[in-house]
């Protein structure tokens, strides 16, 4: 319980429009937007500064109140949802602090949206190339938080690839200023590396100063029918290597999910004449006019000789490159339609990655009956959304329910294919005992780290690190 | 003092090939190359394997003593110079472990020198980018550990950037097996990043997964005369435009560096007709042959027309390309050569380069009479290599002593820019006071972090955190 003095001088160190206690502003804030789990808080804090923030966090330090930050509350692993603790939103915080194009960067405050940060780069004839589907809700600050992926990472990496510097407060309400805007600092440990992706269990990140890249002067998007996963992984070689590094996605799909995206997502149409039992998706983003297309060529000739493709159609203008993706990008939304799913994202070496999927389907359909294995996603990055889903529509928690021995089995091969159960969404409090079991040495010093930097366990608590038992 | 009883357990922990105490085999080991420091150990540890790094550590660990790890000994800043401590060299653990093209992965032990490595990756038609003058001792331990960066980060990026996983040694000498070959990896910290660049404060990295990539087809470098530091940076902007993510290098070389590579360095000779201010190296590199030409073609011409770009050659071949590689790559041997000076390894937001050389070079030459102020290197990572030479030949401890105050004005300077004192060779011993002055919240952050992962402080304690006072 938190006392009537501690709310009080929370409160005063934002302002009355800095916090919240109305049941109906707090609602979207206390549950995610799958519904998958339902949170509570005494108090939402929505800090207009730095300062502010600090100030908050202070003050819960001294009084040894828990802490959970949200940003755009996106997240599919539970960790920005609050049991009890203080919510502290930097929603308020989205000024652009500086853009500096000759040095490649932006600066940006916590609660910027993604795709805001797209169009401010987009003006100043720069591309930032963090692109994923929650982009018009996710902020900076979480995305940093969470070291979000998505579908560019190929060639541009993760977010902790673009971060060039950040902000942060401490566990004790310092504020740390690491906002450089540097592409070499070997001054110690890269401490900016510790907070991103640690969930918010370190700190509150503030700002960030970003990278910026060139605009491709050309995109070339192609989608072609293959005959198994394998075939993906080798025209991934082929790609590369026609390509250099402009190769900036390559997506698999199998056929069961596109036609869920055929069936439920309006206007869109199956490109080829036949049907193929898998999918590639490929987009090269080249700076010269005619380079892209050219590579694309090369990648996808080279892959019909070899028996890799067995069809292809390369977009011709931008709207139909965009119509391509558009049978990727909602396979999410298309599989909610359908019914609920048992969902991994999970991470597997490129080349052990075919033989996960046939291994991993077959213990699937294996141990659960009626099961309808959807395997798709970032295969460039060896990143596999692997879902369980029902054969038939309108699945629930039930089936959910039947799905748990599949899980374990999956990551399981997970594990002796040396990969990663959480690949890009992160461990929340979802998959934080799982880590627990399966990598306790690494949790240990997960845990040293968190002690060393937040001794009073304020910063996020249950999340990523499960409660010492 | 270390008892006998101690000694003969770490002999026996490695076997008879396995340790040193021969003053003349540790005599290169306890001073560095250019004979900065002097130091001493009682014993040169050399195990073979990881598990027998770990028994050494393990009884280190359990005796209070303090360890120094040491790589290729090629270090700058006097962080593999053991000072009574024992010394560990893992030169003898030189296995490539395994070549995985598919995943475009290489692993290898920590005493593998860098150039084995990229000749690993070339006979599997791979590239493997780090490069740099000491590739040919320098190891991959080292390398990790200094997070070390070269000519081609601007493309590539650091070490840090080039590592998939990487096995350790912990300071309590258990064995952290993080090898894993993952592009996404969201499980909590980001461990690995902790080790990277940790100049073995934290523990010893006895091997890596390190990136591999496709070889580009064709590398098209030019030299090009150019008017200023302020038109290298607009260059830069060009180059990186007209090829994309294929610029793998720009440096910049001032006309007195270039004099002395041409008096210093056998078979060079000034590739322009007439003499220019400042020069840039460029180099790109290409997926298919011609592209790489064409885009350096672009950018140059509309250097020209921007007046960034008084005159310049393209190489028409491999040799060529060598032959201006050799008006840059040479510079540090040629100034040694020459005399003695006062080295700045320092960073700052490329859009402040040009500035910084303007007022630091002012400011040397106000504060050291005679000076020579020579400014070259990766202006398209932002770093300096800023040195303050004689402009007499044969200088020696007596001009850098009156250095001193130019070395002062010159860490002011890159404070006032945002910059970093240490940008590519690490703090070690040299500049670690200097950082704890400059950064003391960062340095107390790590000292927390190096306290919770070695509480006994016994790896290569005195480097880059000074010991408390």
């Amino acid at each position: 319980m938190i006392s009537i003095e501690t709310l009080t001088a929370l409160k005063d160190a934002v302002g009355a429009k800095g916090w919240s206690d109305d049941p109906h502003e707090l609602a979207p804030h206390t549950c995610d937007w799958r519904g998958r789990w339902q949170g509570e808080t005494p108090l939402l804090l929505k800090p207009a500064t730095t300062e502010e923030a600090a100030a908050c966090v202070r003050i819960c330090a001294r009084e040894g109140i828990a802490i959970t930050p949200q940003g755009g509350n996106t997240g599919l692993v539970g960790g920005s949802i609050p049991r009890g603790e203080v919510l502290i939103s930097l929603s308020r915080m989205k000024q652009v602090r500086e853009i500096d194009t000759a040095n490649d960067a932006i600066t940006v405050e916590a609660g910027c949206i993604l795709e805001s940060i797209q169009n401010e780069a987009e003006k100043v004839d720069r591309l930032f190339p963090l692109s994923l589907g929650s982009q018009g809700s996710a902020t900076i600050g979480g995305l940093i938080s969470t070291n979000a992926g998505g579908v560019h990472v190929l060639r541009y990496g993760m977010m902790r690839d673009l971060v060039l510097g950040i902000e942060a407060i401490l566990p004790d309400g310092r504020i740390w200023n690491g906002l450089r805007g540097l592409r070499k600092d070997n001054s110690g440990y890269d401490l900016k590396q510790v907070f991103i992706g640690a969930e918010g269990t370190l700190g509150l990140v503030t700002a960030a100063t970003l990278k910026l890249f060139p605009k491709p002067a050309e995109t070339s998007v192609a989608f072609a029918g293959i005959p198994s996963p394998a075939a993906a992984v080798d025209l991934l070689g082929l790609a590369k290597s026609a390509s250099g590094g402009t190769l900036s996605a390559l997506e698999i799909i199998p056929r069961n999910a596109l036609d869920l995206v055929l069936q439920h997502i309006p206007d869109t149409r199956d490109p080829l004449d036949q049907t193929h039992p898998w999918y590639a998706l490929l987009e090269i983003g080249a700076a010269r006019v005619g380079e892209g297309r050219a590579a694309m060529e090369d990648a996808l000739s080279s892959g019909f000789e070899a028996g890799l493709v067995t069809d292809a159609v390369i977009a011709e203008s931008e709207s139909q490159a965009h119509a391509l993706w558009q049978l990727r990008e909602p396979i999410a939304e298309a599989e909610k339609a359908h019914g609920k799913a048992a969902k991994h994202d999970v991470s597997i070496p490129v080349s052990k990655i075919a033989a996960f999927i046939v291994e991993a389907t077959a213990a699937s359909e294996r141990l659960v009956e009626g099961a309808n294995v959807i395997a798709f996603g970032h295969v460039g990055d060896g990143n596999v959304h692997f879902n369980v889903a029902s054969q038939e529509a309108g699945a629930g928690d039930a089936f959910l329910e039947r799905c748990q021995p599949a899980t374990e089995a999956i990551y399981d091969l997970v594990q002796k294919y040396g990969g990663s159960i959480a690949a890009e969404h992160g461990v929340g409090t979802l998959k934080s005992d799982d880590l627990a079991e399966r990598r306790p040495l690494e949790v240990e010093l997960m845990r040293s780290i968190k002690s060393a930097l937040d001794p009073k366990g304020i910063m996020n608590p249950r999340v990523l690190i499960p409660v010492a038992r």
